[in-house]
C-alpha cells in the first residue's frame, strides 16, 4: 500500500511542476501587465505635455492618479521563481544580483508618481512639465540599467 | 513635381496603415493588461476569503484599493478600431452591438469594487465575504455574456 501511495506521489510530480511553472509565469505576465497599463497612461500624459494632443487638466489628473497607483503594483511580480522563465522578457539578468538598487529605483518611481499625481490638476500644463520630466527620468534610469533595449 | 509628391504620398500609405494597426493593437494589449492586473489582485483576495492563504486585513485593503482603481481603466481600450484585431482576444463580437449593456456591466463593476475597497480593512474576513461575492458576480455576468470561454 505504501508503495502504491509513493508511486501515485511520483505520478503527481510532473503535474505539480507544471502548475508551479504556470504560477511563476503568471508573475511575469502580471508585472508586464502592470507596466503596460502604467506606460499607457504615462504616454498619454506625455502627449499632452508635448502638445501632440490637447491638454485636459482633469484627464491629466485621472491618468496621473492611475500611474501613481500602478507604480506600486509590479514590484511583487519579481520573485526568484521567475528567473528562468521562458516567456519573452526584457529584464536583464543582472537585476537578480542588484535587487537593492532595483528596489531603490522602484521606490524613486513611486515617490515621483505620487508627486506628479498631487500636482496634477493644474490649469497650466507648464507647471507640470518638470515634475513629469522627473518621473520620466525615474523610468529611464531603471530601463537603462535593467531592461534590454528592444 | 506634383506627381512626385503624390507618389511620395502613396509610398507613405503602407507605413501609415502599419502605424495605425499598431495603435489599435496597443488598445487591445492595454485593456488586457488592465484586466490581468485586476484579476491578479482579485484572485489573491479570493484566496484569503476562501482560506487558501492567511487573511491579512492590510493586504486585503491594499489589493481591494488596487482593484477599485484598476476597474476604471480597461474601458477606454474598447474602441471601434479594435474590432478586427488579429491579436488573440476572448471578446465576443456581439459586444460591439450591445455596448450600452457592456457599459452598464462596467459601471456595475466599478461600483462593486468601490464598495469592496471601502469595506476592506475589516478585522474579520467574514464581514467581507458577501461584498467580495457581489464583486465576483459582476465579473461573471460580463464574462458570461461577452467573453469566450477558454
Amino acid at each position: 500500500m505504501k508503495k502504491l501511495i509513493m508511486c501515485a506521489g511520483l505520478l503527481l510530480l510532473p503535474m505539480l511542476s507544471n502548475a508551479q511553472e504556470q504560477r511563476s509565469d503568471d508573475y511575469v505576465e502580471y508585472r508586464q501587465a502592470a507596466f503596460n497599463a502604467m506606460g499607457w497612461h504615462f504616454k498619454k500624459m506625455g502627449a499632452m505635455i508635448q502638445g501632440r494632443i490637447p491638454y485636459d487638466a482633469a484627464e491629466f489628473k485621472r491618468r496621473a492618479t492611475a500611474v501613481s497607483v500602478l507604480s506600486k503594483l509590479p514590484g511583487e511580480g519579481f520573485i526568484d521563481e521567475t528567473k528562468n522563465t521562458e516567456l519573452p522578457t526584457r529584464l536583464k539578468s543582472e537585476m537578480w544580483y542588484q535587487q537593492e538598487r532595483f528596489d531603490q529605483y522602484m521606490q524613486n518611481l513611486i515617490k515621483a508618481t505620487a508627486e506628479l499625481a498631487s500636482k496634477a490638476g493644474a490649469e497650466d500644463k507648464d507647471d507640470l512639465r518638470s515634475t513629469y520630466g522627473n518621473t520620466a527620468r525615474q523610468c529611464k534610469s531603471c530601463h537603462d540599467r535593467f531592461r534590454e533595449s528592444s
